[in-house]
């Protein structure tokens, strides 16, 4: 027969001690699910996934989540991925997620911290962001990457600077400077074809026998991340704004040396404090000045960068 | 000029008490994000959302999360929504990817203690999992739910019990028991739409004058999670396996009282203790037993269910 009427669910007995649950819920389930990981699981699987399951279950608990709201969740996870379809292919709104909520700004905290805790520090490191393409093209240093002409209110700037090993202070010949910017109507080329020619305001320059790079650029303009879709939703219960202060991606790499993937802002941005996905730090906020006597732009830009060599570690 | 070189990174200046911050990162930015929601986000959404954050960031931090860890997180994200499509459209991988990592299982432990921690308990809940259907017909009682034909070895059972008030003993007459069940090929009728019409093997019945209901249906069969996916894929890197203990599905309501959304399962089934959704309590493992002098079936499951009122708290 049934043993129906009589409950003795599982979580009514909390008596394994405080230390373990500190809740009044089952105080054995979530170790049970993390143990039902089989010997095969390698090491680390087996700490990040042991490690995801207890934070998941322990935000549950503590909220008490409700299945409603549960199932909201379940609800917006599969709409992040079901956004990407025929008309969306360059959309990555599982990135974007995890930019509003300051993850990748995390992550690359993380990666930067364990290369950096030394007595000298690289340039700063800041996030990728969903528009970095592989594909970019290189050019011949001191050429433009502005290659559909200045866009209105499209300002030229010519940026330079020196890439440097930061141990020896020695320049880093044959360096490679990626550089990718949105256009003046906020838009990146592969989110606005009707405007934009495939790598626009893209380039690859490789740095000179000094470890000099120069090219010409646009002064960056702040842009709103989509305003439709799961991000925004996030967004918008949040009572967030959607916007990024202007800035210009840069990834800086060297066989002999550790890369650096960061962003730069002009330092007279209005969302310098709020950006939406925590990727402002201080070392990464710039100058741009006024340029006379260059036929091709109005600003210029001074960027030196230094890199850490490969198997740096620091005082670790 | 730019500030680059001489590197203030955030971070670095740990020093607002080991309390909060018992790592070496940043102890002020996780802060930062919640902060950064505004005013009109409402009291439970900053509550939630808040927790979610502290969360995901202290996980990553744990475990000191790597880039190429966070984008495989990404892309698994992503994979999750993108599997539901136009050979898909009933898929639904986010309702999956919870229960196996048991936290569906979790949030009805939650929502089951809000409901039960006084001295009396209703019949335990169990998750509602991906197959539930709103349009499942009313039957006449008595009836069956075996609408295609008993299927190759098909044990027919005969399920019967009486549906009570458990603060007072008295019968609920009227109250709905809502049965779905997987075909004998672990199969529901919208996952194997080759072999099944649609309600086969669901149905809605509505307890007698002394709250009794009785009908037929099958004795179930244990089945497999797909075996393709992000969920499959998850249990690979879990080294786990994607077997459900057979299981019959019911959810039991009354205008008066708080509805009973929950699972039983047979005694002797092999997958009880490994159950690959973590959805088995110990008052919902049922006994099928032989049946005699009954035309239309070899079995019988005596079922009874106790409902709380609307209202009722218990102790709290």
């Amino acid at each position: 027969m049934a043993t129906n009427g009589t409950n003795s669910t599982n979580g009514t007995n909390g008596t394994n001690g405080a230390q373990k649950s500190a809740h009044r819920f089952d105080p054995d389930f979530t170790q049970a699910v993390i143990d039902n990981m089989g010997p095969k699981t390698t090491p680390r699987n087996r700490q990040v996934l042991g490690a995801l399951i207890r934070h998941i279950h322990d935000f549950s608990r503590e909220v008490e989540l409700t299945i409603d709201e549960w199932m909201t969740g379940v609800h917006f996870i599969n709409a992040v991925g079901q956004i990407y379809g025929d008309s969306n292919k360059t959309r990555n709104e599982a990135h974007r997620i995890s930019d509003v909520l300051g993850l990748e700004s995390l992550v690359d905290e993380i990666a930067h911290k364990i290369v950096s805790e030394g007595e000298l520090d690289p340039t700063s490191s800041s996030i990728l962001g969903p528009f970095w393409s592989p594909n970019a093209p290189f050019r011949n240093i001191g050429g433009s990457i502005i290659q559909d002409g200045v866009p209105p209110n499209g300002r030229v700037t010519k940026m330079w600077g020196v890439i440097t090993d930061m141990t020896t202070g020695k320049p880093i010949p044959n360096a490679v400077f990626d550089i990718w910017q949105a256009s003046a109507n906020g838009k990146y080329d592969f989110q606005d074809p009707d405007n934009q020619s495939p790598n626009n305001l893209r380039g690859k320059f490789r740095a000179d026998n000094e470890g000099r790079y120069w090219f010409y650029c646009l002064h960056p303009t702040a842009y709103s991340l989509p305003q439709d879709g799961p991000s925004w939703d996030l967004l918008t219960l949040m009572d967030r704004h959607p916007m990024r202060p202007a800035h210009i991606h840069i990834m800086v790499t060297h066989p002999d040396f550790q890369g650096c993937t960061t962003q730069l802002y002009p330092n007279d941005d209005p969302w310098l404090t709020t950006d939406t996905v925590f990727a402002v730090k201080p070392d990464l906020v710039v100058d741009f000045k006024p340029l006379k006597g260059d036929a091709t732009a109005t600003l210029e830009l001074e960027y030196n960068v230094f890199l850490a060599p490969k198997g740096y570690k620091g005082k670790l």
